[in-house]
């Protein structure tokens, strides 16, 4: 076994297929956008759960059918970040008068109060991903994803 | 309860904050990709497991902690995707003859044919990833990805 001090890491590229790869590029960029939210907008609720909660104090009564797509979440995510956040006191759920079998979701005051306070860090995390973009700039680059994200989503429903 | 016809759900709009906000398109983008991924490329293979793939095959006998930071992946999930794809038999670890510390990573014949395989798909996901984006255009949105994956990283680095 070797005794010697501790051998650093070589630093290797990034190979050039990858870099050249959209997908590649995706990745990097949400996967740091999730490690930031974690260390400075929440560590317990997550983006997903935050786009629900806001979808809700929108749409006080919406029900959670019609919820997931304005979300972009699957049903079945869907479901699940009800769940939590019902179980969490956030979110209630109540059955619709006339269709039992529609659930109406509604923020409690614990859930009102959670999302002010997570979008007021949200938005100063944003703040910071858009730092150095400024006017036009800004406006070009949330153009530019959000035609990647329609142009991504419309292959996806199209097979 | 109610036995009427199943009521389809309204359609509600994505409320404003959420299209304003950086991270939610970084969702989208990455979700559909990675959806489009296990639809036309690989059930089975990930994309950071073809990430790594492409590295081993780029830097034959590179060490596991130097290709951890080249293909954008922490060290704990550089560990896991190693150890599948060795079980897998794409991947053989030995150890560094002066070393013994050093994990020094080959692809195996299996492995090498996989990736070609992958590789062929992944190119063509790419191509209709970028489908609209002509010449010019094409250089373009890669810079703009390149550049908030480099800026979003940084803020993590920084902290």
């Amino acid at each position: 076994m070797a005794t010697g001090p501790k051998r650093e890491p070589e630093t290797v590229a990034t190979p050039s297929a990858l870099m050249a790869a959209p997908g590649y590029l995706a990745r990097r960029i949400y996967q740091s956008y999730v490690a930031l939210w974690t260390r400075v907008v929440d560590p317990v609720l997550t983006g997903p759960q935050y786009a629900v909660l806001t979808a809700v104090d929108s749409y006080p009564g919406v029900d959670q059918k019609s919820l997931a797509s304005s979300v972009a979440l699957d049903r079945s995510t869907m479901t699940d970040v009800v769940r939590r956040m019902e179980d969490a006191g956030l979110i209630v759920r109540r059955t619709a008068l006339h269709d039992g079998r529609r659930k109406l979701l509604y923020l409690t005051e614990e859930g009102a109060g959670r999302l002010a306070e997570v979008r007021r860090l949200a938005r100063a995390l944003d703040e910071e991903l858009l730092r150095g973009y400024e006017g036009a700039g800004r406006d070009q680059v949330m153009r530019e994803l959000t035609r990647l994200a329609a142009h991504w989503e419309s292959l996806l429903d199209g097979r």
